[in-house]
This record gives C-alpha cells, sequence and structure tokens, in this order.
C-alpha cells in the first residue's frame, strides 16, 4: 500500500468530494457484507463517483497507486464478485450515484442508461413508452444494469428475449488504468473488429467498469396468458416445452419447473396461498406466454393444453382468467424462495444441463445424493426452457449447523461430479466471483485458463481491478 | 520461407494424402479468386483436411514452420478475408472436407455440425427434423458455417433470431499454434468465465480456425405471409417497422427497403416480373410475418396494413395469396441484386445506422453524393429493421472504367465521413477483412486497437492465422 487508508480517503474527498466517499464502519454495512449477511469483507474505503469522469478519476488514482479496486453495483450478486477481500486492501467503487437514464427512442427500441441505474427503473421507465425491458428476476428492486451487465445477469424471461449479453447495443466502459473505452453504439448489426462489447460482458467486473450502455428495446406485451401445469415427470416437462414452442408460436416469455415440495415451502411462507389444484402432483411448470396485436392468446394455450393432455404430457393444469389470479400463481414461485430461506442453510446451485438430458441428470444426482445423504432433500426447479436449474438441497433440519455446511459442501461437490458427465456447466447464470472459483478452476483446462490469462493481462496488466474474482491473482500476496 | 513451396506440399500430403492438398496452378482457380473474379491472390498451396485432427496437424506444421495460414470456407465473403495475399506464402486451409452434419436433437432444439457444412444443407437437415435453422442470404448455397461463424454473418432474419453470433452455443476451434479448443457445449446459459465462444465469433479467422459448432434451431414456421407495401418515405418505411412489430407481436422475419430504381433494376435482370402494383412509388418494403400454432397471421398482417395506411404510412400493397405469389416478391428481391451486378463496377457498402436516423442519413449521404456526381445513381435498400443499409452507387454508364474506379472510390469515403456524423458502422454484416481494413483503421480509437492488438497477440504472437485480415500485419514484411 502506497499510503494509509485515511490518506486515501481524503484524496478520494478531493476528487469526489464529501458524499461521494464513505470511510467510517458505521457507513459500510451493506457495502461490505454479502445480499444474505453471511459473508463480509474489509473494504479500504467505498467510492461513489456520479459521474464516468469521476470513474475514470478514482480508477486512474488507484492505479497510479496501486489501489486494489472492488466495483460494485446493487450488491445482489450470489458468488461474492462485488463482497471487498477481507484484507483490508480494495476501495470498493459504486455505482449508485451514476443512476440517470439518459434517453428512450421508441422508433429505434433502444435505451441510454448509466450503469448504476436500477432494473426495476428501467423497465418501469421503457414501459412508459410502451417499450419492455425484458430482463427480469427477483433483486430486480434493487440490482443495478451495469451489474447486469458486467455478470450476464439472466432471469425469468431468457427463453423468449436471450440472456443480458443480447439485450445490450452499446457500452462505455472505464479501463483498469482509468481510459474510458467508448462503445456507446445503438446499432442492431455492427462487425467491426473483434467485439469487445461481448467481453465485457460476462467479465464479471475484471476488464473493467461498466458506466453506461444502451439496451435493446421490444414492444411491451399487451396480453399475457399464465398457466400452471401439472407434469408426471421431469421428462414430461422438458417434452411440453417443445409441444409449448411450437405450439405457441414462441410466444412463451417464462416456463419454470416447481417440484410439489418447492409447492409446498411457498405454501408454509405465504398463509394466504392454497393449491390452484385439486390433487397433488409431482412436477408443475408455470408457463408464460405474452404477445402484442390481435393474437387469441387464451385460445392458443388452451388448444396447447389439449393437445398436451391427449399426448400423456399433462396431467392437470389452470389457466389464469384475470391478472390478479396469475400473480397468484406468480406469488407460488416467489414464495417458494422464501420458503427455501426460512429453512436455514441450503445448497444452492446454478447449473445448465442440455435440454434432451435434464431428466436423466436430475435422476442420476438424486440418486447420488440420496445414496450419500438419505435424510437431506432436493428440490430441483428453475428455467427450464433455457436448461438452466437450481438443484438445490435442504440438509436434515436436526443437524447441528456446522455439521450442515460441511455435508452441504460434500453434495455441491457430488452433484457437480454428476454434473461433469453431462458436460454442463456448473454456473449457468450466477457468475463465478470468488465463490464458484475453486469448484470451476478445478474442471476448467490450462489451455483455455492461458487465454483467459492473457486477456485479462492485456486489460489490467497490475491486477487491480476486481482482482481474484473468476481468475485467481497471481504475485503480489 | 522455412523451405520450398514443393517441399512444403510434399510434407503436407505425408499429413494429408494426396487429396488433402492442392498445389498446381489448374487447381487453385476457385480457391485463390474472390466470388466476383475481381481479385486475385497467390497462395502458397491449398490444404484441404478432411477431420478436426487433421486442420490441427496443419496448423501445427505451420506454426512449427512459420508458414503463414489463410482459412477459407465457401470463400462468399465480401471483404477479402479468405482471400490470399498476393505474396505467395500463405496457405489456404479450406475445410470443404470438413462437412458433417453430426447431430440435430429437436427436443433440445440443437445441431452438432462440423465447420464446412453448406449453410444451406444445415437449413435442410433441420427442415426434415421440423426444426429450423434462421440464418440466410444469397449465398448460402455455398457458404460455409464455420465461415459464417467466422464473420458473424446477418442476413435476412436477422430482426426475429439475431445475428449469428446468437445462433451458436457451441464451438470447437483449432487454435493458431495446433492447440484443439473444446468449446462445444450445447448450452442455451452459460457463465463461466470469459466468453471465448463470443470472441472468436466474428474475429475473421484470425484468432483460430472454427472446425466444429453447437447451433440453436427453432421450430420451423408453418406459415408465412408476404407482402410488398409501397410507402411514402424512407422515414415512413422506419416508422412502419415499429408498427409492423408492435401489430405483428414480434413475429415479422423479414423487413426489407426497396427503392423503385432497385424495382426497375429487377424488372431489367429478369424478364417474367411485372410490378405487382398498378402505380409506381419511391419505396417499398418487402414484409414477411411466419408463425407456429393457431395464429391468424393473414389477418394479423392486414389489420396491420389497414392501421398503417389510416395514419399514411403505407400508400399502397400487395398480400401474396400463394406461396408462389410470395415467391415472386421474393425474386424482386434477388433481381434487383442481378440488375445491380449487370451494370458493371458499383459501390458496394454495408453499413448501419441507428434506425430512428436512417432518413436523415440517408437525405444527407443522398445530398452529399448528387453535389459530388450528379450522374450518378443511389440505389438505398437493405435490411431497415436491423438499422442495416446497402447503400449503393452506380456510376455514369458512359465513364471510362479507369474512372469508374476512381470515382466509386472517392464516392466511398464521402458517404463514410456522412456516416461518422451519424455514429453509424462501415460494416454492418460484411465483416472488415482485407478491403475495410484502412477504412476501419482511419477511424478506431488507438486504445481500442491497443486492446485488439494485445488480444491477437495472446492467441497468435507469431501472427501467421489470417494475417492481415482486421489487423494490419506488424513486423516481418
Amino acid at each position: 500500500m502506497t499510503s494509509s487508508a485515511s490518506a486515501i480517503a481524503d484524496q478520494l474527498t478531493a476528487l469526489l468530494g464529501s458524499r461521494g466517499v464513505l470511510q467510517h464502519d458505521a457507513d459500510l454495512g451493506r457495502y461490505m457484507e454479502d445480499w444474505a449477511g453471511h459473508r463480509r469483507g474489509r473494504p479500504l474505503a467505498v467510492a461513489r463517483p456520479a459521474s464516468t469522469e469521476e470513474v475514470a478519476a478514482v480508477v486512474r488514482f488507484c492505479h497510479a497507486n496501486g489501489i486494489r479496486m472492488a466495483p460494485q453495483g446493487g450488491h445482489t450478486g450470489l458468488v461474492d464478485g462485488a463482497l471487498p477481500a477481507e484484507t483490508d486492501d480494495e476501495l470498493i467503487i459504486s455505482l449508485e450515484r451514476l443512476n440517470r437514464i439518459h434517453a428512450i427512442d421508441p422508433i429505434s427500441f433502444t435505451m441510454d442508461v448509466d450503469g448504476g441505474c436500477i432494473l426495476a427503473d428501467i423497465r418501469e421507465a421503457a414501459q412508459a413508452q410502451a417499450c419492455f425491458f425484458p430482463l427480469s428476476f427477483a433483486a430486480q428492486g434493487s440490482c443495478q444494469i451495469g451489474g447486469n451487465i458486467a455478470t450476464n445477469a439472466g432471469g425469468m424471461n431468457v427463453l423468449r428475449y436471450g440472456v443480458t449479453r443480447e439485450l445490450v447495443l452499446g457500452l462505455e466502459v472505464v479501463l483498469p488504468d482509468g481510459r474510458i473505452w467508448n462503445g456507446m453504439k445503438a446499432l442492431r448489426k455492427d462487425n467491426r473488429g473483434y467485439n469487445l462489447r461481448q467481453l465485457f460482458i460476462g467479465s464479471e467486473g475484471t476488464l473493467g467498469i461498466i458506466t453506461r450502455a444502451v439496451l435493446k428495446l421490444f414492444p411491451k406485451p399487451d396480453q399475457t396468458a399464465t398457466a400452471l401445469l401439472a407434469v408426471p415427470s421431469v421428462e414430461a416437462a422438458v417434452r411440453l416445452y417443445g409441444e409449448a414452442r411450437r405450439g405457441c408460436s414462441d410466444l412463451l416469455s417464462a416456463f419454470e419447473l416447481i417440484p410439489r415440495s418447492c409447492l409446498e415451502l411457498a405454501f408454509e411462507a405465504t398463509d394466504q396461498l392454497s393449491d390452484p389444484l385439486s390433487t397433488a402432483y409431482p412436477y408443475y411448470v408455470l408457463l408464460e406466454a405474452s404477445a402484442t396485436g390481435p393474437i387469441e392468446l387464451d385460445t392458443m394455450v388452451e388448444q396447447l393444453l389439449e393437445h398436451a393432455m391427449a399426448q400423456e404430457l399433462l396431467l392437470d393444469g389452470v389457466l389464469a382468467a384475470s391478472s390478479s389470479q396469475a400473480e397468484r400463481l406468480w406469488l407460488i414461485r416467489e414464495s417458494m424462495l422464501e420458503g427455501q430461506r426460512a429453512r436455514g442453510p441450503h445448497l444452492r446451485t446454478d447449473i445448465a444441463v442440455p435440454l434432451a438430458r435434464i431428466a436423466e441428470f436430475v435422476t442420476e444426482a438424486s440418486a447420488a445424493v440420496e445414496a450419500a445423504s438419505p435424510d437431506s432433500t432436493v428440490l430441483v426447479y428453475g428455467h427450464i426452457g433455457d436448461g438452466n436449474l437450481h438443484y438445490n438441497i435442504l440438509p436434515p433440519s436436526q443437524l447441528p449447523e456446522a455439521d450442515k455446511h460441511a455435508l452441504l459442501h460434500d453434495l455441491e461437490a457430488l452433484v457437480f461430479s454428476v454434473l461433469d458427465r453431462f458436460d454442463g456447466s456448473l454456473s449457468a447464470e450466477h457468475g463465478i466471483g470468488r465463490l464458484k472459483q475453486a469448484a470451476w478452476l478445478e474442471r476448467v483446462s490450462s489451455d483455455e485458463l492461458a487465454l483467459l490469462t492473457g486477456i485479462k493481462a492485456v486489460f489490467d496488466p497490475d491486477q487491480l481491478l476486481a482482482a481474484n474474482r473468476i481468475l485467481p491473482a497471481s504475485g503480489r500476496d
């Protein structure tokens, strides 16, 4: 370190003003804890630049003085990418004051926003112009678009609109030495040189700090059909998905697998919920289709359901008759997350498997878990249309806390080892950050690692930006 | 050069067998000329490996001996990326024998193909399984998927399905030193490390040779509506596009701008074509929508047209009543390209402009061209839904050939200088290759160039693979 923490804070204050720097423990709480409050880092201080130029100034200052930086958006990530290291030597650079929506263009279907804009605000602003920004997930009320882009966020609508990578036309990025890269194009097609935009997307802040973006918009759907469908098996759910794509002209906006156990967790968590169907079934699918223009969406979904019933892919189901009924169906999806949380420590995974092999994977993984820990409860739910499962495990409730953590650690390794046989991904949408680093490094080839390390060195030879996220920090300490 | 051309050919023959190497002038014709026969390179020889391992063996051999390589797919590119240099020292590596379709999975909606597969063959094979691979353009009968991926090809269906970048789930790539990078994942979501797949896509063969890919498929549309619409202006066409997206629930699969002058070129080129409308109009739009399932597509398009007529965005139009009528409408689009070709040397551009500014761009560019060369004819057509225009110019027909070329060169510079004021792209879909290199280098920032050069050096420090495409070759000669 080139100077003491308080001297650094003073110099930052000179650059950003007093609102731009936080250094006292009392102010640092939410910046230094992960979203669940389980893990905690020790930052040098928090810098809160309010413009791209201020971000660049902070980064130039850090670069000149060899200070490590931890860029932070809404801090809702699940792999500790935005959490500062415990080593007291990382400056958090929070984008929260960089939150202006610059323009919405309903003719080009584009939107120009700062990196610190809250996702929900972006969605609302688009809606006000009869447009739609499809990125959507539970944290949308506090996550920031810069973080969403840096982590290539997924969520509910991916099967129709793609991951974040497919929703970004332009970027402005502050590079690790403080230069500003201007890639703020509003073009749907642009084939000039290597695509740096795509390289920044998903690099989790390790190659640069995203300060501004041009987003792709869509027409706001003016009708939606939502249904909860009971299916006999995971395999039937996957086959139903193919039928639903064909039967609904790819107008599906969600297709979520929910096992019975998760439905029950939802009922536990939210009193006013009750089973929308009269019988219990092993698996459910929450299907949503949406459209604009003269389409008979309900009729379309009804025809699909009749067809699926005849093929024995479907056992029972309810199509929401009103938007409040649709909201109640979605409340099941949200409440089951609450229900899981209420059960205390549990294994959360975020894996992807080729669609056609999901059922086989679930069978094999569950057999392995059952053999290793018969009293644990497997919960498999997720964005099955994307092949993306949250294959989670609740440990036996009577187990002492410390044993729970050890068990869950072992079960994660077990699930990942099954996943390896299916050419799956141990991070479908959450990224690597610091939490998945060890498991990922065990599996990545040395050739690939050398390429990624080489790319990191082109952008950040001193390894000051988001060090030790994704790639292991080498050298210094 | 480490040894003579014929000694190299002998060593390659030992690696690939005699079918795997071409070295005599009589056999080299189509490999060394660009598609239009205007430009010609001088290769060392042509290597025709028949497997990924053979590609790797050839590349290892070249790497060990310091031999430059020019990867070549169907050789239909428009920027001379696959054309060998004139310097007699590049080995063409043709992928044409690597052309197996390995698997189609209609449940996962994926397809596993060799890099040398012809695009039309891929489309047909998908169709046979009731699936659809959307990439489509004039060269589809001879272009290869590896080249399409390397150049991030665009084409007709981009507004609905995205560019090639959005259609590829997995890749296998032979790196510039002959190692094989296995990224053959069939996952819709995968957030592990930097996305090398996206970096390879669009890198025009300069970072590796694409030998195999997993492609994303879609349900095969079972109904299509095609219409030729007369619009009063470019601006009306752009506004109509927004209305069409909303009115047709984003089920548009093509939205092509065609000026009257191009319609007339089409009539010149193809005798049996006649004007589908009774009056001549300044601009037309060729609209196509497609769907699966119970959608009244014709009714939907008819309602759109009524609505657009009421808003004065539409002057006249014809909705194809049969598939043969639809084919005749598409024949106009194809014949106008023939008609252009028949006029001899002309300026071809492939530019992108933000949608909302297209009309303004066309006005300014055309005023500049009119002032500089009043007897030239501007032809502006293209994928207007993507903001992608082919802003082409026919020089005055009586001009001597040499003067035509000089004039077109100047007019290109003029059009690009107008484009710069619109934050446009001088290569929306064709890439940079060698032909656009100078114009691109004039405009790219030195910071960006340094990053791209750094990335190239990570993959290919000796600059042996596709040297002098996109980035200027430095050093050696």
